[in-house]
Formats: structure tokens, C-alpha cells, sequence
């Protein structure tokens, strides 16, 4: 399937590449994990889907190009420390070496850590010019990435690895680790468009809808697709005990929820008179990755 | 030499403790573990210098409380990342085990995550009643914990461990590893008080020699006391070959340059006519902690 929104990836690799700091600034190395963990491909849907939500609330393109660039960081961060010898210790992303692969542990460790925290200078710049929702942006945003949000989930993911699964346990890490984050991006964007309460509200049920749909997929990839196909390490899951929606439920009522979580993330852009938008286009693509 | 400001440092620990996630909520391990890297010990002087900040641009002590907390969570994550294996690899810390000791890797290296997201989220939340400088204060945040700060002086520190000492090298961690991050504590409680641009200006001249003199006397310290004084591995910036003041001016030349640092910075209150007040006290308390 193909790249949704072409011409709008290409936007926003051009906003990071000029934007991230430059290779040849001190300290280079830092800056060369940097742009290698944010550069080396990915889609890019995070940052996407916040410009896509900003248009569908009436904004601009370049209302929500910060902001969601700001999502991208973050994404990169985590996908550096995740790939840590003290996380999932993995040695190929995207196919090709994870960050610590290339440029060893410490730095790959601090590269994450600068993204990190330039998300947030980047989220508070995109907020100068609409100061009344500036601290929206970032409570959103650190919110989803924290302690209750994304790191929890990645904490939970850790703590339950070779116990008995259980349908509460990973709705909470499906939730968290990875539903937050998409939830969001879509969040973002609309605050970044100045979009009302209600448009808010409704992105939200399509956000964590579609983030719930997109790791179902990834558990039914993981143990159905090959490492080239994937870009990373393929039944890496299943080898480690870890709880996924396959462990739980089995790959035929994985697919079931999966298509369940597509369909009410497309109801609800129906119902928000945005099924012929960019958000839908990209909730085709997310949700039509398998099967 | 007595802790500076007490009560307030009281207060900031009641602030911190009851803000903190608490330790019952799920992930119950990481909650725990970001509670004990902040809570056990330390003088709590970013957020003092803060609110000393605050209120010197005549501001009060609950204009500056959450986003100089902010601050705290930053310097917390920092110390939990830094003492990581694949960095320091120190097992003691305010003479208790450090984090990832006490929790282990995995979890360490997530607290600090989540205390550098949950950062800024209180530097948002602190932006609220104050919509126009909210962004500023982030930005202040974000250049000072990053790529162009406290971790660029990290990732340099490393680097250069083993090689040839230069005043250069040594400028440059000292600025960034350390310094700025005291600098923007002070900045940032001067934004929080809505200090005017040479209000902020003064406290930034203030700010940046505190934080040298600071590390100068934390190199001097590590060279010179026991471990049961200075709560961490005292000696081992020599074992691991890093570039201190010590290797590169000697220890009485270290002395005088910190000196040089306390002058300037005691001059910059003078003349701003803050010799009398907050910061005073802590400045002198910073700066007379060795010889």
C-alpha cells in the first residue's frame, strides 16, 4: 500500500531536516545519532496525522507543521530507547542499525534524551503565535509521552514479560505505549488549528481508535511478516514473552478487534463529516497495513 | 555551612511530594523510582534560585514553585541517567544508591524519561496564568536541558575522557553540563515573576557565573574530600581520566578562577541592587561549600 499524503511527507522530512540541529555543529556526534534517528525513513504518520487533523478543523498545513514535527521527536526517542540493550535490545529499526548499533549506547541514550527535549522547545515554539494554547499543546503532548502515557505503557510492557497474559494488562500497554502518542499527534494538530471543543472531542475518539488499531496490526505483523518486510526484528514478541494481542486473543480475534477499532475510528470521521479528508486516507493506510 | 532558605526548601519538598505521581498508582515500580531520585536528599537549590528569582523581580514564592520544580525534575532525571552504566556507572548518589542500583537499568533509565516529560508539563501548567510568557519559559527549559546544553555538555564530557585537557574542552563542559542549567532556574523564576528584559538580563549574567563557580567547586570537592562528604564516589573524575579544572589548572589555580566566578556573580546582584536578598544567600552558600 502505498505513502499516504506524498507530497506532505516530503514537507515535513524538509521541516526536520533544516530544522534539526546541523551535523557539523558541536557536539557532531550527538547531532549525527539525532538526525539519524529521525531521518532514516518511517512514514512520518505522527506528524501527518496532526496536519491532517489541523486542515480538518479548518487550519493550515503550516499551523500544525511544528507541532506535529514535535510528535515525530518524540517518536524517535522512544524507538532509541527502546532499542536499548537494557529494553528490547534490538540491533535493526527500519531496516537498518538501531541508533546504539551505530553510534554505541551512551550516545544513542543522549540522542534520545535531545529529542526529547527539543519536542518540547519545538511544541512551544508552534505555540508563540497562538499564546492562549501554547500550554495545551504541551500538557497534550507530555502527557501522552510520560509517566501515564507512554513510558508507563512501556514500563508495564517490561514488568509482565513472561507472565501469564491477560486482556487487562494489554489494553493498558496497547493503550499507553502506543494509542497515547497517535491520540496525541490528531489532538495536537486540531489544538494547533484552533479547533472548538467538540472537533477536539472527536478527534480524540478517532485518535485512540486508530492507535489501538494500529498496534493490533503491528502484533499481527510481528508474527505474521518477515524482518524485510517489517524493517525490524520479525517474532521478537513471541521469542521474549511479551503480552501481545496474539498471545491473548490468537490471530484470528486479533484481526476481528484490529477491524473493530478500524471501524469506529472510521465512524467517527463519518460522523464528524471528515470521511472524504486526509485523516481518512491515513486511517486507510494505518488499518490496511495486514490483511 | 547551613542548607539556604529553609522554609522554602520545605515548601518545595512539599510541593514536589505531593505533585509527584503517587507510588500506589500503576506502574507502581516506575512511580517509585522517579519519587526516589527526586525525593531522597539533594538541597533542592535550582528551584530556590527560582523562586529567590521570583521574587527578586518582585514576583512571589507561588509565581515560581511549579515551574522552578520543573527545574528539579530535570536535574533529577540528569543524575539518573548520568549514574547509568553505559555513562558514569556510579552506584552511590546523595549517599544512597542510585537508581538504577536500587530499581534496576531498565526502570532508571524510564524514570528519568518520565521526569524530564512530566518537566514539562509543570513548566506548561505553570505557564497558564501567565499565557504570554508560557512558551518562553518552555523554550528557556528545552535550551538548557538539550542538544545546545546540559546534554551537548554531557555527550562532550564523555568524549573527550581520556584525552588531552584544554581550557577549551573544559569552558565548554562546564557552560553547558552544568551552568546552564542553574542559569536557566534563575531565568526561568524571573519569567515566572514577569521580570522585565533587564530584569532578566541581570539575572542571566548572575546565573551563568553561579553555575561555574558551582562546577569549578565541584571539582575542586571531588579532588579533595572523602565520599561520606560529598555523598557521591568522590576521586573519580581522576580514575576516569575526565577533563576537570583540576587537570587542566591544578587545584589553586581551580580555586582562584572559582573565586573569579563568585566575585561576578556577587557584583551582578550588587549592581542590580539584590545584594540584600534571596539569591544572596544562596549564592553564598553555593560558593562557599569548599574552601
Amino acid at each position: 500500500m502505498k505513502q499516504p499524503l506524498f507530497n506532505e511527507k516530503t514537507l515535513v522530512e524538509e521541516f526536520l531536516n533544516k530544522n534539526l540541529p546541523p551535523e557539523s555543529e558541536k557536539p557532531e556526534v550527538l547531532h549525527k545519532a539525532m538526525r539519524y534517528a529521525v531521518l532514516s525513513g518511517g512514514k512520518k504518520l505522527r506528524t501527518l496525522l496532526a496536519v491532517s487533523a489541523c486542515k480538518a478543523v479548518g487550519g493550515t498545513l503550516d499551523n500544525a507543521l511544528q507541532a506535529g514535527c514535535a510528535v515525530e521527536l518524540i517518536h524517535s526517542y522512544s524507538l532509541i530507547h527502546d532499542d536499548l540493550p537494557c529494553m528490547d535490545d534490538d540491533d535493526l529499526r527500519r531496516g537498518k542499525p538501531t541508533c546504539h548499533k551505530k553510534f554505541g549506547e551512551t550516545i544513542a541514550l543522549l540522542a534520545g534524551d535531545a529529542l526529547l527535549t527539543l519536542a518540547f522547545e519545538w511544541a512551544a515554539r508552534a505555540g508563540i503565535s497562538n499564546p492562549n494554547r501554547s500550554s495545551e499543546i504541551i500538557i497534550e503532548l507530555a502527557k501522552a509521552a510520560g509517566h501515564a502515557g507512554m513510558v508507563g505503557g512501556q514500563v508495564v510492557d517490561i514488568e509482565t514479560t513472561g507472565i501469564s497474559p491477560s486482556v487487562d494488562i494489554l489494553q493498558f500497554i496497547h493503550h499507553h505505549k502506543t494509542a497515547d502518542l497517535i491520540l496525541a499527534a490528531v489532538v495536537i494538530g486540531g489544538i494547533a488549528g484552533n479547533g472548538d471543543k467538540d472537533q477536539i472531542e472527536n478527534l480524540r475518539k478517532f485518535g485512540i481508535n486508530l492507535g489501538m488499531a494500529f498496534q493490533y496490526i503491528d502484533d499481527i505483523l510481528d508474527c505474521s511478516e518477515s524482518s524485510a518486510t517489517i524493517g525490524k526484528t520479525a517474532g521478537k514478541d513471541k521469542a521474549a514473552g511479551k503480552i501481545t494481542a496474539i498471545s491473548v486473543f490468537g490471530i484470528e480475534k486479533a484481526k476481528e478487534i484490529a477491524e473493530k477499532y478500524k471501524k469506529q475510528s472510521m465512524n467517527t470521521l463519518i460522523n464528524a463529516g471528515w470521511s472524504k479528508n486526509e485523516l481518512s486516507e491515513i486511517a486507510e493506510f494505518v488499518t490496511g497495513r495486514s490483511f
